[in-house]
């Protein structure tokens, strides 16, 4: 039986990061400039705190300074909102990012709209996404996770243009985003939601498929049309007592049936994750060049 | 044969400003306030000129103040800047329009932009596009001509959630929004644009279709699933010696196949049309009792 082609998204991340490091030293060099990561995490989530881990040692290893702010869940929002503006004015800080979820006591749209729109990497700003959507705009940052998504498309030499794209899931960090971009690409977008009738018929004819749902193995192999080009943005635990945590990570795409019909597939974990922590250096690297303008 | 339910904007327009001079007036008594809209014409295209004194007539007959501001095709930038800064401050407007197209030698994005958020009745400000594409937000104006849409599937009682809707056309007046709108109301949305391969194929699956294109009688009655409802937003001169002008106006829609077909269309002219300057009364006066927090 025909397999398919494995997109490495692991790979063409580490490929990402070598090139900001040569950008980032090049920088260095011509003015004296390293780029700068703020990163704020509010509260004791053990999976946050993994998250910004990462993103930090993502920092480090291509040479951009990161900026760490912990503060107790029961902070107050003021003093969050202080500590973003003082981000904001600070020279040596050129992206900010703010850990989500906030505790429940604190308005998540007060404290991401404070950041200023020439600092906001993760790209969701309202003002981002609506220039995303617009003809004739340009967002000055675009989230993090569709934009890699998008990058691997690209990387691996796959059509966007003229293509019929589905994506799975319409969440303003992934899915609408990533069909924004897709449209912006000129492929013919159809977002499918929980509320979507007869799904696996609207995917059966995509030759794109970017999924961001949430649910373990929901689209089966004989959802996707032969030769679909699948990118599984789902990272989704599932009980296994063979695993030394008592859990694996699974897409939202049935790997083993898909890898069976489609042309191309991204696996969980290895595939999309990677992407993610790449493209918020490459915007924060993106934000100290415009910053300082240098090209 | 069967024929299809014409869906009559004119009509529902006439409701709409019914409705809107009964508010208009209700808050004159109540607080002493008439919304006021200004519109600015800057130079001497016929129809823009048409369009400008449509739009006054309109406010006048549901009792809202109209201030229109005309200046020459070379008006300087600054000028026109000037005009719009005035009519932020000026708490006798609550809706500021600037009509398009613009002159060649302004920049439209700073002229657009420079327009307060609280009075873009026309709702193209990217902050309140984004917002228009997040989950969780609110614009604070929705743009005109694909709100009207909306009001006609919403006031014939036509279902949206579930349904399948194509959008045709992407524009940033009409086709973008419009998907926007559609998938907010939880329909599974694609959008159809000049790089779309098979469109009728695509066309065909809809139960719900907006087209905002700009190419005469381009949709055919064979395009279109059987009880499928059309909104035709198309508004395009062709030749007909036998009319008085030498042209008459049809949609992108064949209308003549399409009523055969299709449960429900939108005539054109008579349908969409009179909706867009409904919805910009709607929006002065929704503004008007924001600023003014009246109820
Ligand atoms: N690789 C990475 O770096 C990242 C991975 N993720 C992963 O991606 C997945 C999605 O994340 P996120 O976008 O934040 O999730 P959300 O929960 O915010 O959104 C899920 C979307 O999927 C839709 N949906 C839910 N159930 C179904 C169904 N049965 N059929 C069709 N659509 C459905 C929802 O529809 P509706 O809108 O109607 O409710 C919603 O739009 C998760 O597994 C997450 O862990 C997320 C971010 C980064
Ligand atoms: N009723 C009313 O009040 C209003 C009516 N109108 C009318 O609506 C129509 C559209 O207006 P507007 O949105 O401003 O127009 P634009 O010209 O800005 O946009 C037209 C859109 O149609 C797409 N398109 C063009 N040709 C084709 C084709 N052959 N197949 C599929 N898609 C195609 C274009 O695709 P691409 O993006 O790939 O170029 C584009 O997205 C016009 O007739 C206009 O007069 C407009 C505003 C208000």
């Amino acid at each position: 039986a025909a397999s398919a082609k494995i997109i490495d998204g692991k790979m063409v991340a580490k490929e990402i990061r070598d090139e900001i490091t040569t950008e980032v030293s090049r920088m260095k060099d011509a003015i004296g400039v390293v780029p700068g990561l703020a990163v704020m995490l509010i509260g004791e989530r053990k999976d946050s705190a993994t998250y910004v881990r990462n993103k930090k040692k993502a920092c480090e290893s291509v040479g951009i300074n990161s900026f760490e702010v912990r503060l107790p869940e029961d902070s107050a929002e003021t003093e969050v909102l202080k500590f973003i503006s003082d981000f904001n004015d600070d020279p040596a800080v050129h992206g900010i990012l703010v850990q989500l979820p906030l505790p429940k006591h604190m308005n998540e749209q007060n404290i991401l709209n404070a950041v200023s729109i020439e600092k906001d990497v993760d790209g969701f700003h309202p003002l981002n996404i609506g220039r995303l959507a617009m003809r004739g705009r340009e967002p000055s940052f675009v989230p993090c996770t569709p934009k890699g998504c998008i990058e691997l498309l690209h990387r691996y030499g796959f059509q966007i243009k003229g293509k019929k794209a589905v994506v799975i899931g319409r969440s303003n960090i992934v899915g609408m985003p990533a069909a924004l971009l897709l449209q912006r690409e000129d492929a013919t977008v159809t977002i499918v939601h929980s509320r979507t009738q007869n799904p696996e018929q609207i995917v059966k004819e995509a030759d794109i498929v970017i999924s961001a749902v949430g649910q373990p193995d929901m689209v089966r192999g004989t959802w996707l049309k032969p030769g679909a080009v699948v990118i599984d943005v789902g990272i989704n635990p599932v009980e296994d007592a063979t695993c030394p945590r008592g859990y694996r990570l699974v897409g939202d795409v049935c790997y083993e049936e898909a890898r069976k019909v489609v042309s191309a597939i991204t696996p969980v974990p290895g595939g999309v994750g990677p992407m993610t922590i790449a493209m918020l250096l490459s915007n924060t690297l993106t934000s100290a060049k415009r910053i300082h303008n240098f090209q």
